[in-house]
């Protein structure tokens, strides 16, 4: 009954939003597809420089560029805010193979998980159990653990609509896998990578030791999804198969980088923001495209869009592209707690960190009556195929920004592909379409053109 | 207020579907994502049988095994039915440059258009003229072009959101081109490749001449953009360049060829006909997976998925894997004519060929009392974000059966990649998601399942 009386809210309360309105958004996404610029910064973000992990000379080199490129806008601010990063080193290519028992060798595809320590200098070589489950350890326990690797195997769940959903549902492994059987005495950690797809890609991606002493900490690696299948049916064969990895992976001391802000000053309301950004850091295996550099542009070509179509903001509109997303989450907390020193009134923040898809909604996390509003402007969205407008998560820089008042929003493209390439050496620029990125680019500035428009009621 | 009075239908006449069809729904997605067939199938018929064009060898290899691949599914009738086909051969890659005045000559990538004819066997070479419209032809008249090859320049549009929109505002080109430039006494024509994206495959695609006579026919090709952009540039710079082309197709008599049709056979209402399908042709240049092996496997898998899901149609279910859907239509045709000759009743077709992309909703080709019905299944599909059920077109080779009384419909994928494909030599397997793929075939089953269950009201 609540969605028939919203329903009504939209037949009859129809200045939720004006005629103007659908003009435009009309004008936005017109000139994202015929003159938008989100694609020719991916270009040169992903093949000019590159994967962008933090404390990384490329991560620099991203900074500065978009910071130029900012400034190339004609912006009323553009600055860099220091943060200190964290700084992890991959070091030369990972090597490992599982061994039969009459010694044969075949070598598999793994990488070292972010913030892994290296494997002792010339490698770790045990027997393997396999599990599926954080919880199956303690049923296993020391006796069946203890001298060896453990193997996580169990697969992103195949059934579910939202892929960040089977996402969440088997990252425990890679985030707690290594702290979780450290404590049986494992001496290393291989998880199946975050992937639906069987093929042949580690993919990477940040793990935690929590408190675990540092003389107890243990490798961690992800193998491909096809080697995870083959090590797995060696081991239902022969439970006596061993696994071999070396890694030198190494954690530095921290480092200084930056968050890049740009800034368009509101002409009524100045001292109200409006955030939307992504994330300039990524993984060191692809070039970052879809994960996060698709996010960082669509961004910066929000501020463009709005200017070339001649919005003048009545609140101050801000792109961020956070530093360090990946691995610490640093950018994101930085400027949330720059911005309550200052008493920064922040009403809107939206994040596009889900790739660089076809787009097909929001979610908001906000208040059920904040909620309502945006409902109210669904329908202008529908000619442009954004039909899904939820309530949950944002995204992950943004939200330290919580505090009650805000508005959180993501963008939520479509995300079938999205894991394919996620964190590994294929999250590289051939697999964005210009359209589809240019499409996500149009609904972002749809949206703070709205929420400039007419503030959170 | 229509809206509205629909809206309160789906609230008051809640038994437009039951709580089960939610369950079976599910059930049928469930399967489909983790145990679909669609995109192994797929890859034998795109990897192991390749393009498919009529009349070929490759085209009969693939009714043939798809006859195999059905009859292993355990339906209860599978058969050939056959329809004589054109049957026309690229031959010979085709060549072609631009020359300038100064005799320096630049390759560039061609390919002649389905049912051109060859151009002289040592090629044929002219100054060219650009036109944007075939309505420009008659402005710039027989003067401006006798002699001449007519480019014709015009892009797809950007800013539409369906780019089957685009393609339909700039295909006249392509299929009339030739037809219309022989009248002002062209040697040929070279047309802008169908395609959105600035890249260097030449697109190709049936062109027709009309009435015009044999010896007035004058060969066509498509360009690729990025050399239509090359052309168009130095055109600017000097009216006076020449093309050269060179091909050397050649359309044949007609061959004997085979629509492929498996069916269950309905349990109380059998002389009630659903059809589901694609098109088992392609063209030649990459190996049709997108257009349209996925609408094929799919339809396919339509009813193994029924049938792993447990349901018993009422109604005869039908997929049929039509042939000659690119250059000719006759195998669509051919169905609808025995079906009339038969006296077969048909209440519902769908076709899936616009790519094997995420499933976005429906088009479909009825009355107004047929569509509400269809309504009032939306909310089914909601939980798996296909939304947009619209009244339009539905697919070319179910379109013979339209009498009025047949509810036809066309699956419609995400439309944003699609003609970065389409007929080129990139539309080949690896473009094609596994679970977009199978995310449609269950979106398929679902709508032929309700159909089945109710009937058209």
């Amino acid at each position: 009954m609540k969605r028939l009386i919203l329903l009504f809210t939209f037949f009859i309360g129809i200045n939720a939003f004006s005629q103007t309105d659908e003009e435009v958004i009309k004008s936005i996404y017109d000139t994202s597809l015929s003159n938008g610029k989100s694609y020719e910064w991916l270009d040169h973000l992903s093949r000019q420089i590159g994967a962008r992990l933090s404390g990384s000379l490329n991560a620099e080199r991203a900074v500065q560029w978009t910071k130029e490129e900012l400034e190339n806008l004609g912006l009323d601010k553009v600055w860099l805010q220091p943060v200190m990063v964290p700084k992890w080193v991959r070091g030369t290519k990972e090597y490992a193979y599982i061994e039969t028992s009459s010694g044969e060798t075949i070598e598999v595809n793994i990488c070292a998980l972010g913030s892994s320590v290296a494997t002792p200098a010339l490698g770790v070589k045990a027997k393997v159990i396999e599990v599926h489950s954080l919880d199956e350890l303690n049923t296993l326990g020391r006796e069946n653990i203890e001298g060896k690797i453990v193997f996580f195997n169990r697969p992103m769940k195949a059934t579910l609509m939202n892929t960040f959903n089977s996402y969440s549902g088997a990252v425990d492994q890679r985030g707690s896998g290594a702290k979780e059987a450290s404590k049986f005495g494992a001496v290393g950690v291989i998880v199946r990578s975050m992937n639906l797809r069987l093929d042949d890609y580690p993919h990477t991606g940040n793990m935690n030791y929590g408190n675990t002493p540092l003389n107890q900490r243990i490798p961690a690696a992800a193998i491909s999804t096809n080697h995870a299948e083959l090590l797995s049916s060696m081991l239902k064969l022969d439970s006596t198969v061993e696994f071999y990895f070396k890694q030198n992976c190494k954690q530095y001391n921290d480092v200084l980088s930056h968050n890049v802000i740009g800034e368009i000053t509101g002409s009524e309301f100045p001292d109200e923001y409006i955030v939307v950004g992504g994330h300039l850091d990524s993984w060191d295996l692809g070039d970052g495209s879809h994960d996060d550099g698709a996010g960082c542009t669509q961004s910066m070509d929000v501020l463009r869009l709005l200017k070339l179509s001649g919005i003048k903001p009545k609140r101050s509109i801000r792109v961020v592209l956070f530093m360090n997303e990946e691995n610490g989450l640093r950018g994101g907390r930085k400027y949330a707690e720059i911005a309550k020193q200052k008493g920064e009134k922040h009403i809107f923040a939206l994040e596009s960190d889900s790739g660089g898809f076809t787009p097909r909604g929001f979610s908001f996390d906000c208040s059920n009556e904040e909620f309502n509003q945006v409902l109210n402007w669904k329908p202008l969205f529908e000619p442009y195929l954004v039909h899904s407008f939820v309530q949950g998560g944002s995204g992950a820089d943004i939200g330290p920004l919580k505090d009650g008042n805000v508005v959180l929003a993501g963008l939520r493209p479509d995300t079938q592909r999205y894991f394919d390439h996620h964190h590994a050496a294929n999250d590289t620029f051939e697999y964005v379409n210009k359209r589809e990125l240019e499409l996500g680019a149009a609904a972002m500035t749809a949206l703070v053109y709205l929420y400039d428009k007419y503030g959170v009621k």
